[in-house]
C-alpha cells in the first residue's frame, strides 16, 4: 500500500525495522542517536552550530508551531500570518488560543504569496513583531517563496516563525543566511520520510524569550534549550517516542544516500510532474497552474459528473494499492495527491494509470468543468 | 535486554511488530482502530459511556496533565497538590506556567497520603476547586490511595484532576464511582505496555470548560471532546503516533488475555515483591517499608560504600541483559527498578541474581547503612 495522504508518507521497510526493539531514552546509547540526529536537522537547516539549536518536541507539527509562537513572541505579541490556506489558519488559531495576536492578511491561495504584499501589511503595522509563513501549503499545493518573503521580513527588520512542516527536507532553508527566521518547524514523518510522532524546532538561541514566558511549561522550547545546553543536545524533558526518534536516524542515513536536500527535491518535482501531467492528459483538471504547482502536494478538481463520488473514488484507488486522502481540503471539492515519500516517478505513473480506471469504473463520463 | 526504567517499559516482540506498517491515521480501517482503543481505556477506567470519553493527545504523559489542568480549571483557579514526589512537583510546574494556582501541601514522600491531611488543607482553603494527585509517584514508589483521598475530595465538595500515568492498567479505577474525578491521564508506555508516543485523557464530559478556554489550542481537550462526538471517536485534530496507536491496541489484546487488571496488578506486585525481598536478602536496603512498598517501582539506598558508582553498576547490570534508571530520582542516592511491563517473576529473579554479582564485581564491601 502506497501513501499519498500526504503525510505520515510511505516509508522504507529498513526504516520501520529500526521501531523494532524497545530503547530506554535516557540511556547513553539512546543519547549518541538523538544527539546525531539534532546535529543533522541543524546541518539541513542550514543552521550555524554557534548560533541555533535543534529541540525535539513530542507530539505533532501543530505542538511545535505552538511552542514556536508562545517562544518567540510574548503574550500580546502581534504576528502577521497570510491567509495561505489551512495551516495557515491554523497558525492563526494556535497564535490566538495561546494569547498571542495574530495579523491575518488574505491573499490568493492559488499562486505564491508576492513578497511585496507582506511588506506593505508590515509597513501598515509597525506593532507586528513577527510574520508566521506556511513555506508549503498542503491544503493548496503552493510553494510560498521563504526567502523572499524573509528578506522582505528582513528588510522591514522583523522576524519569522516559519512552518516548514511539509517543506523541510526538501525545500532550501538557510536559517544562517536568513537571520530573520527565529524558528523552523517540522517533523519526522514528511519529506524526512521518518514515522510520525516527534516534531522539531530549529530555534536562533538568542530570539527565544526568557524561559517560563512561553505561558507553558510543556511548549517552552528556552526551557528545552537550556536542558541542550546542560546536557550536550542528547536528551529529553519527557519520555520521547522512541521507536519514532530511532527510525527517523534510519531515515536521515537513506536520506544522505540518496544526496540530501537537491536530489529529494528532484525526485519530489518529478513525482508532481508525472501527477500534474498525467492528470491533465487523462483528462482530469489540475487545481493550480503548472507554474505555480508545487512539488509537495498536487490537487484535482472532482469531476463535476454525478457518477463522481469521493468515497467510491477512494476505495477504488485503495483496491489499486493507492491510499489517498478522504475529505475535501478545498472549498471546490479536489482531491489531493501526495508526491512526497518513499515514491518514485514510476509509482506515480502507475498511480495515473489507477485513476484513469478507477474513474472509469465509477461511470464519471464528464472528467473536467470549463 | 530487559528495561527497568521504568518506563517506556519492556514490550512483547508482536506488539512492536505491528509498527511495522505505514497508517493513514484518518482511513476508516485506522478509524475503527482508534475507535476500539479508545472504547477499551474507557473501559478500564470504569467510565460509562454517556458520561466519559477517552480523549487522545499526541506526545507525553506530562501534556496529558498539563492539558487537564487547562481544561477543568479556568485560568486562576487554584488546585491543591500534596507533594508526594517529582510528579507531583512537575504538575505544580505545569499548573503555574499555564496560569492556573497551585497550592501545595508538603507531606511524607515515603508513605501513602493520609487523606485526612488533603481534607484539612480542603477546608482550609474553600477557594480550591481541584486537587491534582499522582496516584503512582514513580520517584519514590509510594502508591496513593486515589479512592479514599477522592472520597475526601469528593466529601468536600471538590474535583480531582489523576495523575494515573504510571499506575493506570494496573492499579484499580473506577470513574463512574469515583465521581469527583474529572480528568484521568495515563499514556500508551506504561503498565498497558505499549510504546511511547501518545496520551490519553479520560474524561467527564460534563466537567470541562467551554471551547477556548484552555488557553491553548493544543491542549484544549474540550475540542478534541467536539470532534470526538462528530466524528464517533475515531479521528484525530493533528497526525497521531500512528505506529504508537497500532501497537497499543495490540497491547490491550495482550492485557484482555492476561486477565485484565486484576491478573496485570497480580503480576507487577510479585515482581516488586521479589525486588523488595531480593534486595533485603542480598543486604541491600529498600527506601520503603515493606507495607507502604507500591508494585510500580521499587527504590533502593546506594551502598555507602566508596567503592559505589551508579554508572558503573548500571554498565554492569546492562552486560547482564538489564536497564535501570542511569540517574539518581531521590534526595539520598538511590536506583530505582521499574517492576511494570512484559516482565515476569523470573526475570525479577535474574536481575536481584544480577545485582548482587555486580555490586561483589564493584568491590561493594559495605551494602547497606544504618
Amino acid at each position: 500500500m502506497i501513501l499519498l495522504i500526504p503525510g505520515p508518507v510511505t516509508t522504507r521497510a529498513e526504516v520501520r525495522a529500526a521501531m523494532a526493539r524497545d530503547f530506554a531514552p535516557w540511556n547513553d546509547e539512546f543519547r549518541v542517536i538523538s544527539r546525531r540526529i539534532r546535529h543533522r536537522v541543524r546541518e539541513i537547516a542550514g543552521g550555524d552550530e554557534a548560533v541555533h539549536t535543534a529541540l525535539p518536541l513530542q507530539g505533532c507539527g501543530h505542538f511545535g508551531t505552538e511552542a514556536a509562537l508562545r517562544s518567540t513572541l510574548p503574550v500580546g505579541g502581534r504576528v502577521l500570518v497570510p491567509l495561505t490556506g489551512t495551516y495557515a489558519e491554523r497558525m492563526v488559531r494556535l497564535a490566538r488560543e495561546a494569547g498571542r495576536v495574530p495579523v491575518t492578511l488574505a491573499v490568493d491561495q492559488n499562486r505564491p504569496l508576492p513578497p511585496e504584499e507582506v511588506a506593505a501589511a508590515l509597513a501598515a503595522d509597525p506593532e507586528i513583531s513577527h510574520v508566521g509563513l506556511v513555506y508549503s501549503e498542503t491544503s493548496t499545493g503552493v510553494i510560498h517563496d521563504a526567502v523572499a518573503i524573509g528578506a522582505a521580513v528582513r528588510a522591514a527588520g522583523r522576524r519569522m516563525v516559519l512552518d516548514a512542516v511539509s517543506a523541510f527536507g526538501a525545500l532550501p532553508l538557510n536559517m544562517s543566511e536568513q537571520t530573520e527566521i527565529d524558528a523552523a518547524i517540522f517533523t519526522t514523518n514528511k519529506c524526512l520520510e521518518g514515522l510520525p510522532g516527534m516534531a522539531f524546532v530549529v530555534v536562533r538561541n538568542d530570539r527565544l524569550l526568557a524561559p517560563g514566558e512561553a505561558g507553558s511549561w510543556s511548549f517552552d522550547l528556552a526551557d528545552i534549550l537550556t536542558l541542550s545546553r546542560r546536557d550536550g543536545g542528547g536528551g529529553f524533558r519527557f519520555t520521547p517516542a522512541a521507536q519514532t526518534v530511532a527510525a527517523f536516524d534510519a531515515a536521515l542515513d537513506f536520506y544522505d544516500q540518496e544526496g540530501g536536500q537537491k536530489a529529494r527535491l528532484a525526485r519530489y518535482q518529478e513525482n508532481a510532474r508525472i501527477v500534474w501531467q498525467g492528470m491533465a492528459r487523462i483528462g482530469l483538471r489540475p487545481c493550480l497552474e503548472a507554474a505555480d504547482q508545487g512539488p509537495i502536494v498536487v490537487n484535482i478538481h472532482a469531476p463535476p459528473d454525478p457518477a463522481w463520488s469521493l468515497p467510491g473514488f477512494v476505495d477504488g484507488l485503495m483496491a489499486r494499492g493507492f491510499t489517498i486522502s478522504n475529505f475535501y481540503n478545498t472549498e471546490a471539492p479536489s482531491f489531493r495527491v501526495g508526491c512526497i515519500g518513499h515514491v518514485t516517478p514510476q509509482d506515480m505513473q502507475r498511480f495515473v494509470d489507477a485513476v484513469d480506471a478507477v474513474v472509469d469504473a465509477l461511470g464519471v463520463k464528464i472528467r473536467a468543468g470549463n
